[in-house]
């Protein structure tokens, strides 16, 4: 099969292909816009090109520092919120094993993406008598629920290893402005950049994304060539070569008929975190103006036994979109029971993975019967240059479809609403000066 | 402050008292059938007077048990879906610390949750080389995912144990029918009861969630203690003093404004699976008839960088329902640093939880006003008694919700339309003749 192969035909009552073609102007001239830079919000077009561009010295540099830090250290931890530890939580869990191993790689903990005092205080505890490095993610330095984390963490690494303590923190942040840049240069913290042009949730293929996932061993490398080929894959202007702006003009289609929110199910658990990676991305990019599809996720079929009984038969305002592996590595087969008193010897001669494939089809199927539009998306294997190739073709589809909504997909006004209530009662605006 | 408080200040904007007051005769008549026992779904009602009666014995039994467990094993393993693991296991997250530490008691590990040969197969890796218990919870033991669960890891028990497998497996299904009430009294496995009378979505306080818990040294006791409490406090049959049904009438008024999507938000990372619980007791009872709330659920501060901009921004269809625990042990202080290049030290006389409960003010207020309305569930202490407390007023109201709204609470019509198609697909018609 193909990498990743967009599925419409379950749509069929619910979208014709004329309609589809309705659309086909606009995406055209979208897409040269983009391209040219030219449209809204394009001063963060960065990420369009960047897997096309060449970054083997910084990639070389993370491989290098990865081995170091396997060398020197238990615990990697990093401090980054929203796009700055989504994208590495996402590509970590769908691939790391589901129980701990032993393992010669440092384990890699996230932190500063809460403001929860219980969280922070175990993890002080819990890298007590450990090795430690840092690796902080921030644009500006100043976003408060990471720098609080860094704050306190960097105290704690000071009094920890002194002077050592700059060799063991690594920032990833603004090349030239910002808080981070500033005390990077004065404590010769060694850091990476995150350009100007790439917002957070676009920053999956920067350092911001790669660093941690390099530590604990991913062939980031790999994960770099499926962004390549999907930004080759995907430069067609046009909604039937593109499957991109396929599914981004389906989805927005499917949102003039009413369907308001948006499913996201898998049925491999490993992928929740790609699900909320997902949900950002699309969330923060088209949720503006009293507008835009409510992204939502489930994992099945965990969630078949729970939200599942809403798919199918709840308000008709939601539309479901399958993301299917094909190929997951490890199985476990069925054994046959000469009592078979749980009535199950029909699948004695199959594998969970082939049941659960049939139960992805059988879901869909019943779904489409419920009344529910679903959008397939298959994706050949569960490994980096795929999930590479399938946070791209998301990316573009999503800056696509919030164009096509009308909405600049790289801001998010609405995120500095409760930063300005939450500054005012902390009182912020009397006791600093800027 | 009380165990449990709902704040409907909030909403003035969008529910006048007297909008309330029209539901308060469907309330009352609601109530009545319901303990009279003769609303629709009566055979499922076992859940409302559970907390009340007298469970000492098999809370003893489970104490013994989880005793022998703790000295015998090092994991427990728990086989269930939906109703039968997600209570426990939302309960366990909770309140289990986030890091791993030294413990006396076993690991507690979910199977049969999902049909994913990766996770089945790494499970069994894990359990190579220690101890193990087993608890199989299924009303049926038919149920397609935990039956395969428990027949490969029955399998797995005998070719280790051999006849003393039967010692380490403990049954928690009906008293007298199904598939795994037939085995276990074949092989004299222990076994528990969840009553007839009890759906899997209201079984948290039956051994289905109280086992788990105690094996793991969570006080069973308190959370049953707590349970009781919210029974007696919401036995009043009116709004006004009862606050389970002011929450459900709240609701259904909210539906009827469209407002169709409600978003249950936390301010503490380890409550998301409760979340996942609340999905499916509210999605399982009201997704029905092309009708009900979808229910949707945030771990704040995290997300407000994610969905926070939908929420803050897009469309106006959704309400927000934020559950605050007040009392959280251990905390972390912002430390002073004369420097300031993070512009921290506005907060360096406070500490993270007290930020963290005004970063949730703040976000109530700035969602209010972004046109969201907001509905707050404040409980004293995030502990076994206060968690009892308030998944037992969750139960009630949703109850009162999904008949306010015309439904049977108890029924999942939806849930077996997959299950049809997958059977379908996996041939089973063909070659079982039940």
């Amino acid at each position: 099969m193909s990498t990743l192969k967009l599925q419409t035909n379950y749509l069929k009552s619910y979208i014709q292909q004329d309609e589809l073609l309705l659309l086909n102007e606009s995406v055209k001239s979208i897409h040269d816009d983009m391209h040219n830079k030219s449209s809204i919000g394009n001063e963060f077009l960065g990420w369009l090109d960047y897997p096309l561009e060449n970054h083997e010295s910084p990639i070389e540099e993370m491989l290098e520092i990865a081995k170091e830090v396997r060398n020197n250290a238990k615990v990697f931890v990093v401090i980054g919120i929203g796009g700055s530890y989504l994208g590495s939580k996402a590509i970590q869990d769908a691939l790391s094993p589901y129980f701990p191993v032993d393992d010669t790689f440092p384990e890699v903990i996230y932190a500063g993406q809460n403001l929860s005092g219980r969280y922070l205080n175990q993890l002080l505890q819990f890298l007590q008598y450990k090795d430690v490095y840092i690796n902080v993610i921030s644009k500006s330095g100043t976003t408060t629920e990471p720098a609080i984390a860094f704050r306190i963490l960097r105290k704690y690494m000071e009094e920890k290893y002194g002077e050592k303590a700059n060799e063991r923190i690594i920032v990833t942040t603004d090349s030239e402005k910002g808080a981070l840049r500033e005390l990077a240069n004065e404590k010769g913290y060694r850091s990476f950049i995150i350009e100007e042009t790439i917002g957070g949730r676009y920053s999956v293929f920067t350092p911001a994304g790669l660093l941690p996932l390099a530590v604990q061993g991913y062939d980031i490398q790999a994960l770099m060539s499926g962004a390549k080929k999907a930004a080759i894959d995907l430069q067609a202007n046009d909604i039937f070569t593109n499957q991109a702006y396929r599914y981004a003009a389906t989805r927005q289609l499917l949102l003039s008929k009413g369907y308001e929110v948006e499913v996201l199910a898998s049925f491999e658990p490993a992928l929740k975190n790609l699900h909320e990676w997902w949900k950002q991305l699309f969330g923060e990019s088209e949720g503006k103006g009293h507008d835009g599809i409510f992204p939502a996720a489930v994992s099945f079929s965990t969630d078949l036994h729970s939200i599942g009984q809403y798919i199918q038969d709840g308000k008709r305002f939601l539309f479901e979109t399958l993301l299917h592996f094909h190929e997951v590595e490890e199985d476990c087969e069925v054994p046959y029971d000469s009592q078979n008193k749980d009535q199950l010897n029909y699948l004695s001669d199959k594998t969970l993975n082939t049941i659960n494939d049939i139960a992805t089809q059988g879901t869909a199927m019943a779904h489409v019967e419920g009344g529910v539009p679903v959008i397939s998306i298959e994706v050949e294997r569960l490994d980096e240059y795929h999930l590479g190739y399938l946070m791209f073709f998301f990316m573009k589809a999503c800056a696509m479809s919030a164009y096509l909504q009308g909405v600049n997909p790289f801001d998010q006004p609405g995120v500095e609403a409760y930063k300005s209530k939450m500054f005012e009662l902390l009182g912020k605006n009397i006791k600093i000066v800027k």
